[in-house]
């Protein structure tokens, strides 16, 4: 299975020639996650982090049967999409567009991701000048598809002068808010990077194909799926969050009410990071939901490029880490006590763990503040 | 002097008729004092709050040496104003206006206004429905005199709501969005007051001459400057906070970046009241200042009434007290320290008061939450 999968010969030049630097099979292994997993897949996510893409791709095709009752049912969401010659196409797909293929460990590969744990995702496809990825301090700025000239015009003017003064400005290639952030980014002189919700083959919206040749001069077009998949309403929701986590903060300049917007704030605020909203007309149906993020989502109110860059100064010290679902951080989790410190031995005997393997996951806990170490032990942080 | 100051027979006259519930003397005592002191003069506050107001005056006038600083710097404001015939005129003209003399303590006395401490009025001239001022949970809706019309219609959209539901709206009568609220919570069928920084007895501005006789008409116009008193600079500044005491919530609806409503806006946070700013759009100057209560005094965004009465349940536990001048209190306090408990002997030894007054003075600063006893004795409350 897993052999049909990765290709023949002439696809495993074809992934050497893609990446000189990284060995076939890891290449290989990776476009066929990013084709048989979903955005955001959690299960295929932690299970890559805890064996790496290649075993865990093994694993997931093997027939083994296991108790995990999570595995089988990924695997069934799994099966289907891993056609014999589809990680064959998706290669000559990119070699077509001349996309590239980021792999995480990339000089190019943006950190940030790194917050989305297990949901981040297991490689990017990228056109054009894909090291912006990269920049220091991006500002995500986003909002209605139905904006108001006033909503264009404000986005325009935050993200003309953000991108002058060096910031990268990203955003998601839709009509209103963001194609008059990338179009103001890209006049201003500065870069600017799109995230597409299907294959970065794909112009969507149509009406955007011009601007995102644009793009591709000044930045870069980026997509977690390979060339000729779809966007659907899921990947548009999954693609929110690596805007949210891109960006070093996210303003949404006009959004309605239940705006898709609201989602990539409710991601950059799960991920810990400094989120803005512009205010407009409470008279404004555009500018409800930016109304709604000052009130519910504890947003700060925008009102210039400079109150961005304060916005940038105010990360949260401690990000809201996505809940790990890696199998033995969940044994050590349940072996800690909020109350009782507990010795690394005590703790290798409740959790069947040894203790190489505890001590390295208190280590990881104690990073993320989730464990911290008393004089009398280790305990788990209560949240 | 205290003797000219308080008149002759027949102004006594005049007080036991506009106060017939009052014992002349009193009535006259709190006059006298709206004449000599300014608004918010808190040496002239805290001396009548320790001596009531006719000691307290009697102490003013006297010539008398004091070591006390504070007191005879305020001798120096005070005499100059203590014309032998003042408090007969004062009486005089708002026998000729039909204004009602408040005294703390009546049934219409707003309870709000001792949150203000010393800075609290000595009394109120009121004309008009004065009982509205006991209403419960008034709303203060202020904002710019250059207002939008964006801004005079979300201010009458807010009174208007509001009064139709029977809720006091509060504002300063000046032109644009104060005199938008006033004049939509009277369309609305309900009540409204204006707390005016001069007499009520002058219309200013004076285009507002009709509006305020429709308002004497729904609800009242006040004051604490006795007729005929000219609004001055400082007396909208100090204006200001009795709309802020006034009001359960205060909101402002437009406001440039240095605009008179911040003023209220910060009396209102000062005093725990909770503050709301309506937002508007990025490029009006005249939403700058709310905009800026969004951002650095925490004010909530509100964008309808229904926001706005939501507002009045986030009254926050503990409100501000301004500092008290009180020089019994000044002594007790520096008596009482943060660290040790101290018995009330050992207090009264400490500060060289009496032990009755050391009881009721603790008494007070329990009350206010600045010392508490515990088992070892009193200690101040750490700010």
């Amino acid at each position: 299975m897993m052999e049909a999968l990765l290709g023949d010969t002439e696809t495993r030049r074809a992934a050497e020639s893609a990446r000189p630097d990284t060995h076939p099979t890891e290449t290989l292994a990776r476009v066929a996650w990013s084709i048989i997993a979903e955005p955001g897949d959690g299960v295929a996510g932690a299970l890559i982090e805890q064996l790496g893409a290649v075993d865990a791709l093994q694993f997931a095709l093997s027939k083994q049967h296991l108790s995990e009752k999570a595995i089988d049912e990924a695997r069934k969401r799994w099966m289907p999409r891993a056609h014999p010659r589809s990680v064959t196409e998706a290669l000559r797909g990119a070699t077509e567009v001349a996309a590239r293929l980021l792999l995480p460990g990339d000089a190019q590969w943006p950190q940030a991701l790194a917050d989305l744990g297990e949901h981040a995702p297991a490689m990017l496809w990228a056109r054009g000048a894909s090291h912006h990825l990269s920049s220091p301090n991006p500002v995500a700025i986003v909002g209605a598809r139905a904006a108001t000239a006033y909503g264009e015009s404000v986005a325009a003017e935050l993200a003309g002068d953000l991108a002058a003064t060096g910031t990268l400005v990203v955003s998601g290639g839709a009509y209103g808010i963001d194609g008059a952030a990338h179009r103001a980014a890209m006049g201003a002189g500065g870069a600017t990077v799109a995230f597409l919700a299907g294959g970065v083959d794909r112009a969507y919206p149509a009406g955007h194909q011009d601007l995102f040749q644009r793009i591709q001069a000044a930045g870069a077009i980026v997509s977690e799926l390979p060339c000729g998949a779809a966007p659907t309403k899921w990947r548009f929701l999954a693609r929110n969050r690596l805007i949210a986590a891109l960006g070093a903060a996210t303003v949404v300049v006009e959004a309605g009410w239940r705006s898709g917007s609201l989602n990539t704030a409710g991601h950059a605020s799960t991920l810990g990071r400094p989120l803005g909203a512009v205010p407009g007309p409470v008279t404004s149906a555009a500018s409800a939901g930016c109304h709604r993020l000052l009130r519910e989502y504890d947003a700060q109110c925008v009102t210039n490029a400079q109150e961005v860059r304060e916005l940038l100064g105010m990360t949260e010290s401690a990000p809201a880490a996505p809940e790990s679902t890696n199998p033995d951080q969940v044994r050590l989790l349940d072996a800690l006590s909020t109350r009782t410190a507990r010795s690394a031995g005590d703790l290798a005997a409740r959790s069947g763990l040894d203790a190489g393997r505890v001590a390295a996951i208190l280590g990881l806990l104690a990073l993320e503040g989730i464990a911290q170490r008393t004089d009398a032990g280790w305990q788990r942080v209560p949240m």
